[in-house]
């Protein structure tokens, strides 16, 4: 079966969702990573309906063409690249929110709406969707869902897979399937949801999510900037904060490189050294700041509070500044480890000893609240410099080494593929690899990516 | 290879940890669902290390010998009950407390520990393991892994899956593998550690868990019980309270039924009716108590409110009186069905229905916060008669119909399997047995429980 029978197909079936136009074939090749696919592929379809999934997985089994199922391309691991011989399976026009539960503090949604959005229109409800990426005005849910995305909210509202009640999958073959319930707890079976939430596009094709709301967070809100000499200090004063049992809804934490970066491009006098950033939300809020203030300054903090929502908005900026800043000196390559929040000290000396050693800088930001770091590699040109894979290469097996993780909330994808036997070892990840092959038995289930 | 054969082989790598004395058997052959196994086992293995379920694994694989793992034994679906030809593997001794990170929020545990015995020892370090099944003061952490174990606080505080961060599970084949991490974000691979979680024992022997653990919850304590005319009144006020934004740690809702069968135990002017019990805690309770109070009374109710934690626990006499007051009126069978909690109306009108139907009374409490009821029937000897099984079919499929499931907490074990197809449909009951082929080729590990 040539490229052209396959086009042929899936245009008898899917008329004019199928695109084979130059732009959008193009645009299917990378994503956020900044990484490229080695060439075009086959098609875009842009699916408006579950049958219209169902009748491209059926064209893809019986013709054995890969599959790659795409939401809005903010992913940055490279999970939803397409490049030659690929299917381009759009789920990004099926954005419908079909149910708004206040009663059950649920939504039933199509997998490309974006989460901003849903969150527009849940507010009315009362109600929220907690997961929120950085990307949250550009991602979809289905994206959201893809990759167990986190965000900064996380340490006190959960990951994405504890927002998560049921999924509608389509499965490789076409057939489609229901994985859990409308209830908040259910025990029936092996946990199919859970497994499907960051499973990258490598088991089926998420076309519908029930989706856990919590009702919208009013009061007060504390904001915290504190600024240290350096990030250790600040590393531990986070670490003081989550031990005494405080629950921040954000904790950030921007190293030295990183504010230094922040600094020259907003070419204002922020503060050198490392900034930690705090905001408190919910009915105590005001409390836990001024507890959370008392254990800053006890710890060499130099800090500020406000209970005002601009002025806390505004100790935001520096924050705020670092992508725009990143953005600004090349291209950017942000990691994403995760290490026990204990950790974040150590992981921080283990940086500064990379950028010695390989002669670079490595601007990092933290949600320290749950010890991921997100280390930014800034080089010239398109592909990932061979230099910078090896500094990265160090840095992911001092995560590793410290107890923590490759990925805290990207996902593996294409870029860190290589490094997924250090972390599940062998014999899990040959028995990762047998249950990718029960949901997707032919391998045309984004082909490539992760294992 | 036979029985004897088998004993000898694990006799002559166990030793004494091999009993086949009368009363260990015996004690296998039950849980505390009150089924019975239809023989003795081959034999009760006591593990107290990971080498030891190692050795056991191995011995089962080679000689083609069925598995059940057991901990406290205090499951209510018949999970851990074993029968002729197959081996116990007891966990509960393997009881240690391994590490406690303040600073991680996290416990290293051996699955045979005691979930209230974990957290009278979490305590002095501020911490605590939320999950709070109505047998922590007798059921092993493992167990509580293996069920996915709710309770009252899951409308809060979440399920066990929520409360586990990485697990160390031996395969059929006695190999080891670790899932998970230390940390509490992380998306590298399939997520085993949730698929593990409720697998009942199919899937492979936890012999460590990593669990994520919560400050205690210091401050006050605001307890409300209300009584109501009618268990319809009370289920539409505590649905009213969730929509309202309120969280309350705990929402238990007594039917009628349940409330005459308590009244007679207690021998006491207990109102007839239906009792509606709730309890906040945290920074905001007293705030959120009288919030609740004003909703509850707006809908008929005739409550109470104390911030006392003497008087507040009398509050919850009528609950805690509810198991013990079954108990005396014959052989109880405790089902679990979970319904999205606006539902709860419909679920209480269906039970009703089903009373009349065939003439017995169904004594029913919910964990209203999460639309889990536990209906409980009473019936004569041992077995469950099948008039009993038929009106519980009738229920299920209730429950099912209102977008909800067979066990919101408990487990399918033995004694739901023959309701599986039904809430999980014949594509994705093929994949999940297909999923525990993979993990155990040879289908030795208990075998008929689940699938």
């Amino acid at each position: 079966m040539t490229a052209t029978d396959v086009e042929a197909r899936l245009v008898a079936a899917l008329g004019n969702a199928v695109s084979v136009e130059r732009a959008a074939l193009d645009e299917a090749m990378s994503d956020k990573s900044g990484h490229v696919s080695s060439g075009r592929p086959l098609a875009v379809v842009t699916a408006r309906t579950i049958e219209d999934v169902q009748a491209v997985m059926r064209i893809a089994t019986e013709t054995r063409t890969p599959v790659v199922t795409r939401g809005a391309g903010t992913g940055l691991a490279g999970g939803a690249i397409a490049g030659p011989g690929e299917i381009v399976l759009s789920t990004l026009a099926m954005d419908g929110l079909l149910e708004v539960s206040v009663d059950d503090e649920l939504a039933v949604v199509q997998p490309g709406i974006i989460n901003a959005g849903l969150n527009a229109m849940l507010e009315q409800h009362g109600l929220w969707f907690a997961p929120d990426p950085a990307s949250r005005a550009i991602s979809s849910v289905g994206g959201n869902i893809a990759t167990n995305a986190g965000g900064l909210l996380c340490a006190k509202y959960g990951v994405t897979r504890e927002a998560v009640l049921g999924l509608k999958v389509v499965l490789a073959d076409g057939r489609l399937i229901e994985l859990g319930h409308r209830t908040v707890k259910g025990v029936t079976g092996l946990d199919f949801t859970a497994l499907m939430i960051g499973s990258e596009g490598t088991l089926g094709v998420i076309v519908e999510a029930t989706l856990k709301l919590r009702p919208v967070v009013t009061g007060p809100v504390a904001v915290i900037a504190a600024t240290f000499p350096g990030v250790e200090a600040a590393a531990r004063a986070s670490a003081a904060v989550s031990a005494s049992g405080l629950r921040p809804a954000i904790m950030e934490l921007i190293g030295e490189s990183a504010m230094a970066g922040i600094s020259r491009y907003l070419g204002s006098d922020h503060p050198a050294g490392s900034q930690l950033i705090l905001q408190f939300d919910g009915p105590g809020a005001d409390v836990e700041g001024d507890a959370a203030l008392q254990v800053i300054r006890s710890l060499g903090g130099d800090a500020q509070l406000s209970t005002d929502r601009v002025a806390g908005e505004a100790l935001f900026a520096a924050r705020r500044a670092f992508h725009p800043a990143m953005e600004q000196l090349g291209t950017v390559l942000i990691e994403d480890v995760c290490v026990p929040r204990s950790q974040l000290p150590a992981m921080f000396a283990a940086i500064g000893q990379i950028e010695e050693r390989y002669g670079i800088s490595i601007p990092t930001v933290a949600h320290a609240g749950d010890g991921n770091l997100h280390p930014n590699f800034v080089y010239e040109g398109r592909e990932v410099p061979e230099a910078i894979w090896a500094a990265a290469d160090e840095l992911f097996l001092a995560a590793l080494r410290l107890g923590g993780t490759l990925t805290g909330e990207h996902g593996i994808g294409l870029l860190k593929r290589r490094w997924l036997r250090d972390e599940l070892g062998d014999d899990q990840l040959d028995l990762q690899r047998q249950v990718k092959a029960v949901f997707d038995p032919l391998g045309i289930l984004n082909p490539g990516k992760v294992y």
